[in-house]
């Protein structure tokens, strides 16, 4: 292969970027994701593929070979052979050589390979053997198909004759009923199955079901294959027995194991070039099939699907833009955060159930995109919540949805949320008017103004608490396998007693900054009790350096450094510097404490020495590999909460430094395995345990991380924040970044910004279109209008 | 490879049989099984396996690469390069030739390959390139261990290098842990992980779960490997990159896919023989790895496992020999159905919820082996019926063992089986004290006699009837997924009419013969309530040439000449000449009809046409694949059936031929694609309508047909069925066949017997020990005694 950069970033300035990955082996793990409202598709570099789609429930129509388990998504998810693929082979008639594209599953060393990732599409650019050959794939605004591009060109002097062999997978769809065959007049491979189910009422609810996997051609292929046992043969995939035969043999599967496989015959002169076009996805029936493939085939199609999918993604832009010199970081805050943001806050992670925490947390994240999304969500929220103030595990998306795995247990920070987010929302907007909207509840009829539900929810909270004034912690927290610290109803969490506080705090700054009715007296109430609660953790909590984790129903207090495994918690460290629990002397003490127990080259761990056994009065946490997910990871969600609290605690080096150290990045993609597109949900920890696995991503998308890392970029490194007059300047530049100049979009103005790190002055120095500001907030911005702003910031501002 | 036949049956005279393949690409899904009373295995003939084991609901040890669905056992099951095994890589140092053994995945042609199938062993015998190899299997009598022997014999004359490396799949074992490493101490590989779970409770209940795997070397390995993804590597398990090197890495897995490889660096003198030993299976701790090393490691502890093994299969020993002179059909009679019967009967197909019907028929065949299993059986069963009559769904096997999958939904058979199956383990013993146990219900205390539950489970029977005495379906019969014909509460089943006609005949029968204390009343009742049910399926199903199979809740009848397809149904046509129901007329046009429309090389269809559309008013077996299952595949089951009722009608030839063409054989080998040591759930039907895939075997050796198959050997063909006062002797022999001989084994007798087909008798001719016997009652027959029998029969006898 040629000396191509292993990775490189495009950016164009109107807001698109591009990633491109030069080899197939170097990141076997690499992906990039395309999705929409009913569908998603993490596309690996070598070919694999994991699919699924909701109705309403996620679903599959490319499976493995087996029969998999429903599951929700996993990390680190691994590849084998036979994983589902959309993979190319092609043979060359005169020389017989095969080889198969973009990689897998021949594995055949290719002249040049690259595997490129869009906004809106993935593509692969490969040159072998005098054939330069591109593969595109790209989603719909709204159906449920895969659209694929193969082009090929003849890049020689002489005609070359070449078998072109889409193979997609289609695997073990049902032990009931499975089959396909060729359709000659969609022109296409229709694979039949029945959703397996054994109950009479499932019949009826399985009638919708889209039990079809279809592939579309818009050329008609020389012959075809639908048996995957028989296509691969002796040979095995990497060297398939089919291919061998100068034609393939028309071949159905009638309960086997279906694949949709075509051969096109094509003779290519010097510098000819030939097109296809191919869709795949699920379907109910033939008709749909026929409306999708009109709907969708064509080069005139083509280029309006692409279009339209480009706009919805494009409809991902967030209120910021910046330039600090940095492509890579500018890249990713400019296109591909907000982009992540947008299928967070979008299609709420594809599930009909999420976490209320997360979907709290992802809607702040639409806040900076398009807050009316926000508030519905919110809206729906509460009117979940119980009459008791105690908000759902789940909220329910869908009228058959139901509350499913981790969702099935209790939790007992749902109702901190809102208070804490809340503040985006209104930051971005001013739109008091949600607050007094009248919302029913879960379990009563009764409206009451959304202020109100958030003061049930902290009136909860309040009582949720044992006689020290501690919060219980029942069967999990933040955490959710921190499930046995408090099954038997004592047990209480510090990180919770915090974020109690903190979301108590948080409520009562939001009704002084934007005047919402409050009475003087829950006002008091709700301040005295942040206050206690800080005093309480503080007095059974704080263990000399920092502060411990909870205390279990035996009364046994952990995080502390008597234990051996679980020494230190980041989480409760974080926000008792949020909630205020922490003092000066105390923060200094944490923060020696966090770098000297917990920091890695890729960011912070959630908690040191990890656990390596199962501890009882802690529960599934410790079960947990060491260094994966909540037992030791780099958990980014938790590392942005510290450092968000760093900000506040005006720690700008220090959170900028983590707060980079989360990016994926050229640098660091041989470490995580994972190109520069997003912020995986962890990064493996138990960095002096396990050094060597140490820093790998977990290739999972979906994660809190990213509303709060937008968050801190947006409020706190360009301080540009709104309040309930304007837009309040106070930006929090670390040393090593001197300039960052933008542009803001707020309550419709376009604020064209520059920002400076000057040495030689003590306070800010803010000029709005060369006018000097008194004070650090912009008011009367006016809709529609463009500014320009110059800040010249102090170190350590 | 060199010309042996492709299958070959050795059978020796003492209760031994091995059946052996020569070609791992002929028969591609050919297995064998072996099993003890925790765990099973079925390994396929290339050295992929499926194994499970019971702790106490079915577990694994060794995984695919992806997280699997758990499923109660499919037919025709899928194997792919990543699938599950137990593979030994070779390489000749000094060529660098590697080969994969027995076959998978490198599937490198072999001098000579056999895959030997003993009783209670599985070898594979194989040369190539100068080397002999020898690879064995079998399990212990008790324990979770695979007992691996390997043996390398260098055929040339000249000294060898080879590095062996065993390849067992651990594959994926839990999302919340796995990782793998050598431990030096138990020289093993150990795999550890914690099965996936949320709530609290299920901490406690899975504390006692076996989550370790273990693979055990009597050897000391030259180096190791544990990462299934960095062992193979870019070169694909068809050529792993790890054995590119010299030696392998000594790589552990952590949070990673677990392998067990290790690597044996190996000279081999001419003529030198090396053997190792290796265990492999699922453990708690180290401390259960060390006990089944001490226990199982070593020649001496080798010899005598293999002893032990072999005994616990000669349990299965069943009281017939035959001898016809056709070694094959002999070799399944002697050793491979009471094996296969004897597999069902120990250990309830490794289930802890057996459905009731199979538990009671596959308990009848165990009263051929060791009938004071079956009357513990009978006993359980009927411990968990309802006082109201009604039988359970299934029977509960274990204290925490739960209703699954199928036995979640109503079936309104279950009460039939009793009666009919209790004949068996009467005529076996004349056992009528069984009878008089007193027996308590699973929602009473209450006890009553064993009659008397069979009593209430047939008035529980008789009641559950419409206006017209027809049996209520609900939702499914013997036939599970008939679910929709009578689900809101009004379709009938013509079978279950019959099937409860028959039951309550069976029972009259057996108190007329075995004296049962019944009241005249009761008595006459359930004669008459039998010729009430059989009157009343003739006046409303009896459609011109057969039964129809039912009456849907809108009172549709389906099964008839006026349905395109499910036209006829087998089970109505059998079980109406069980019943009495047909007469000689409608058996005459019955038997037409079926070898008209139901008949296939492979043994008769359950209903033709298949179904390839849902069909509302009957149900799930409408949506099976067309030829599969009970959507009219040949389903052993029910042609066992109908070869039973065709041995009570005298119709010996018909019922031998079926009989015949159900055993898998040398002949049909290449069809089934099965060996000759089973007899499977089914073979495809749909023969007019998928001729290829027709005659396929399922690979599943759960099923009720064995112990009707073996009934119909012992208690028709040859005619030696027991009674209240000896043994009963009306052979029905059929042209093709004039001569049997055997031993028959009867309450303790040993009867030798002869018969003999002569064409100018009229009536049998029994003579025992030369003395002529009047009537055809062996009586006073002694324990312990041997008699020689010979029975002279006429034709059509």
């Amino acid at each position: 292969m040629s000396k191509l950069p292993l990775i490189s970033i495009d950016s164009s300035g109107c807001g698109q970027s591009r990633v491109k990955l030069t080899s197939p082996t170097k990141l076997p793990n690499a992906t990039g994701f395309l999705w929409n409202r009913a569908m998603v598709m993490q596309v690996n570099c070598r070919g694999y593929v994991n699919s699924q789609f909701m109705q309403p429930e996620p679903a599959k129509y490319s499976h493995a070979p087996n029969m998999e388990a429903k599951s929700f998504i996993q990390p680190e998810h691994s590849y084998f052979s036979h994983h589902p693929g959309r993979f190319f082979y092609l043979k060359d008639e005169e020389s017989g050589e095969i080889i198969s594209l973009p990689y897998e599953p021949m594995r055949v060393e290719l002249d040049k390979f690259s595997f490129e990732l869009g906004n809106s599409d993935i593509t692969w650019s490969i040159e072998h053997s005098g054939l330069k050959i591109s593969i595109k794939v790209n989603l719909t605004k709204d159906d449920l198909v895969e659209c694929w591009f193969f082009s090929l060109c003849n890049l020689a002097e002489t005609t070359r004759n070449i078998s072109i062999y889409p193979y997609f997978s289609i695997g073990y769809m049902s032990w009931m009923n499975q089959s396909a065959n060729y359709n000659e007049v969609l022109n296409a491979i229709i694979a039949d199955s029945v959703t397996p189910y054994q109950k009479v009422d499932d019949y009826f609810k399985n009638q919708q079901l889209k039990d079809k996997t279809f592939f579309v051609s818009d050329t008609v292929p020389t012959a075809w294959h639908t048996n995957q046992k028989v296509f691969e043969g002796e040979g095995g995939l990497h060297q398939p027995s089919a291919l061998q035969a100068e034609r393939l043999g028309n071949v159905e599967a009638r309960y086997e194991t279906p694949v949709a496989v075509m051969q096109f015959k094509q003779k290519l002169l010097p510098n000819e070039r030939k097109t296809y076009q191919f869709l795949f996805g699920p379907a109910k029936d033939e008709a749909e099939i026929a409306a999708i493939k009109v709907k969708y085939l064509g080069h005139q199609q083509r280029n309006a699907t692409e279009v339209s999918y480009e706009k919805y993604i494009a409809d991902g832009k967030a209120c910021l833009r910046i330039n600090s010199d940095n492509v890579a970081f500018d890249c990713l805050f400019n296109h591909w955060l907000p982009r992540q943001m947008f299928y967070h806050g979008d299609v709420n992670r594809l599930s009909t159930d999420p976490q209320t925490r997360n979907y709290i947390q992802d809607n702040m994240g639409m806040a900076f995109i398009d807050a009316k999304v926000t508030r519905q969500a919110y809206i729906l929220a509460v009117s979940q919540q119980s009459i008791s103030g105690a908000m759902p595990e789940g909220v329910l998306l869908h009228e058959s949805a139901e509350l499913k795995y981790i969702n099935q247990v209790p939790h007992a920070d749902h109702g901190v949320w809102l208070p804490i987010c809340l503040a985006v929302y209104l930051n971005e907007t001013a739109d008091i008017s949600l607050l007094s909207e009248m919302i029913s509840f879960a379990d009563s009829k009764e409206k009451q103004l959304f202020s109100k539900h958030i003061e049930l929810a902290l009136d909860y909270l309040i009582n949720a608490t044992d006689d020290r004034g501690l919060s219980f912690i029942e069967q999990g927290d933040w955490c959710d396998p921190m499930n046995m610290v408090g099954y038997q109803g004592k047990g209480i969490s510090t990180w919770l007693s915090l974020a109690t506080a903190y979301a108590l705090t948080c409520w009562c700054d939001l009704c002084d900054e934007y005047g919402v009715t409050i009475t003087c007296q829950k006002y008091d109430e709700y301040r005295c009790a942040a206050q206690a609660i800080n005093l309480a953790v503080n007095e059974n909590l704080w263990h000399g350096q920092w502060f411990a984790r909870g205390i279990t129903d035996e009364g046994r207090v952990f995080g502390t450094d008597k234990d051996l495994e679980g020494k230190i918690f980041l989480n409760p460290q974080s926000w008792a510097m949020l909630s205020g629990a922490a003092n000066e002397q105390q923060k200094v003490a944490i923060i020696t404490a966090i770098t000297r127990e917990l920091t890695t080259p890729q960011g912070v761990m959630m908690l040191a020495p990890s656990y390596t056994s199962m501890v009882e009065d802690i529960g599934r946490i410790t079960q947990k590999h060491p260094g994966v997910s909540e037992n030791g990871s780099v958990y980014n969600h938790a590392v942005i909460f510290y450092v968000y609290a760093l900000y506040q605690a005006r720690e700008n080096n220090l959170a900028f430094d983590l707060l980079s150290k989360m990016l994926p990045s050229l640098e660091n993609a041989e470490v995580t395995g994972q190109l520069p597109i997003y912020v995986p949900n962890y990064y493996r920890g138990a960095y002096h345990q396990f050094p060597k696995q140490a820093g790998r991503s977990s290739h999972l998308f979906n994660t809190g991380t990213i509303s709060w890392l937008y968050r801190c970029l947006v409020e706190e490194l360009c301080g540009l924040k709104g309040c309930a007059n304007g837009l309040k300047i106070s930006p929090k530049m670390p040393t090593r970044l001197n300039k960052l100049s933008g542009q803001r979009l707020f309550r419709g103005a376009i604020i064209n910004f520059d920002i400076e790190l000057v040495s030689n002055i003590v306070s800010e120095e803010i000029l709005l279109d060369r006018r000097v500001i008194v004070g650090n907030v912009l008011k009367n911005l006016q809709a529609g209008q463009s500014y320009q702003l110059k800040v010249r910031v102090p170190p350590h501002a």
